[in-house]
């Protein structure tokens, strides 16, 4: 695959970024993964939104760049129409030290992929290794700094499940390890508020324009909801199993028409 | 400069990370940073231990490398016999998404820089803008997931300091931004347990080691402290000033004795 770095196109897997990139070496950095469907990347302007507002916490000046532009031609020169983007700007090189260099010159990376087939429902648990921390405002930014979902996600793996649902601090249900969760209770479809460590996702969002609620969520709520979503800007996937205890798929039909989002694209 | 990647030496600000790095992406990886003195790694058993007990944290296949000898070749490519390494371990490329690939290939890099003039004392705030999430498994290993720490010290940077220390969750003292917190308080000196969110640094052990204690330590004590120091491998720094109220430096040089670092190294 080809991808875009700072203006220019190049082959994955080609040596590209210097090793003092402080997205490299802290983790300082954003990124947005985009839907794409019909050669144009979904809800672009919700994505660049968030991004500008990480860039504004991190202190990072974005460079003046037609994103939208640089997404068109990456996906063309890969060929793509459907599938997805993965814009990722770093804090580019710097000397030595937790400190921002005062001259930034932000490394941005354009990474298109094909589409893959939508993955069966998902058996999840509720992750006991680690939480997130929703007195960081980097839980509400899509920061670089993964390790908790991946500390979540590898617990998954080790107990048979497909993805972790993180508890923040307080015990209360945050997301899962790259998707928020939506759950029906109560004849409700709720999703937890941003303050309790939800990243505030672009689909997340549009469901909640459409109807849904935010509530402060427990474990115990997930062990008596009548169903459990996990979305993403890729992909609504229902949870079939929830620490063990399996959910009726079909339940979760009836609320199709909340979760529905390819069909009004921007 | 001269720097280690994957057993080549290569020149610093040279393409040579490819973009699918999970280090670059995800911020998956650890790294520790050593003192250099008359040519050799100081406690380089020590940052190895820790290194060791990330990468079991993470699930990360260390490499079969003999670190120490590739430290001490880049030392010797550099002409350095004074100053500091860092040693970056990534869990190297891999495809899209949270989930560790199967067959993980890390990336190691090594990278020298010189010594530089001890720093003047610290003014030293509580940052506010975000807490260390002593909830994680992160908080007590060197991972590549910086943005908590650089958060704070641009907060530090803003309100004219040079460093910040950051509260836990629960509003206790846990670190500056890449040092651990000595306090002289009631003629003890104390640091926050790793239980709060202190990472368990190399020079914070010896300092244990030559007697001085453990305390979970709140905003209060900082302000009826009366000496404080940032610890790092690379140096003790004593601060100065703590949320604008001014500390005697003077009163800080009867713990020299147990802050002393350099003169009894491995």
């Amino acid at each position: 695959m080809t991808y875009w770095l700072n203006g220019c196109l190049r082959d994955s897997g080609e040596p590209a970024i210097p090793a003092d990139d402080r997205g490299l070496l802290l983790g300082d950095g954003l990124y947005e993964t985009l839907l794409v469907e019909d050669g144009q990347p979904v809800r672009i302007e919700a994505h660049l939104a968030r991004l500008r507002r990480g860039a504004a916490v991190l202190g990072l000046p974005l460079p003046d760049l037609d994103f939208s532009a640089a997404m068109v031609t990456i996906l063309a020169a890969n060929g793509l129409t459907e599938g997805s983007l993965r814009l990722t700007v770093t804090r580019g090189s710097g000397p030595r030290g937790i400190a921002p260099p005062l001259d930034t010159r932000p490394t941005v990376m354009i990474a298109a992929a094909p589409a893959t087939p939508p993955p069966p429902p998902a058996r999840c648990i509720v992750a006991t290794r680690t939480r997130r921390n929703e007195h960081s405002p980097l839980a509400s930014i899509k920061s670089l700094n993964g390790l908790d979902s991946i500390l979540a996600r590898i617990e998954a793996g080790e107990r048979g499940a497909d993805d972790a649902i993180l508890l923040n601090t307080a015990g209360r249900i945050a997301e899962a390890t790259a998707a928020n969760v939506f759950v029906a209770l109560d004849g409700r479809l709720v999703t937890p508020p941003v303050a309790d460590g939800a990243l505030p996702g672009v689909r997340r969002a549009e469901i909640l324009a459409r109807g849904a609620g935010e509530a402060s969520l427990t474990p115990d709520d997930l062990r008596r909801a009548e169903a459990l979503f996990l979305t993403s800007s890729l992909a609504v996937r229902p949870v079939c199993r929830i620490d063990g205890r399996e959910l009726a798929i079909d339940t979760g039909l009836r609320w199709q028409g909340l979760m529905e989002f390819r069909s009004d694209r921007a």
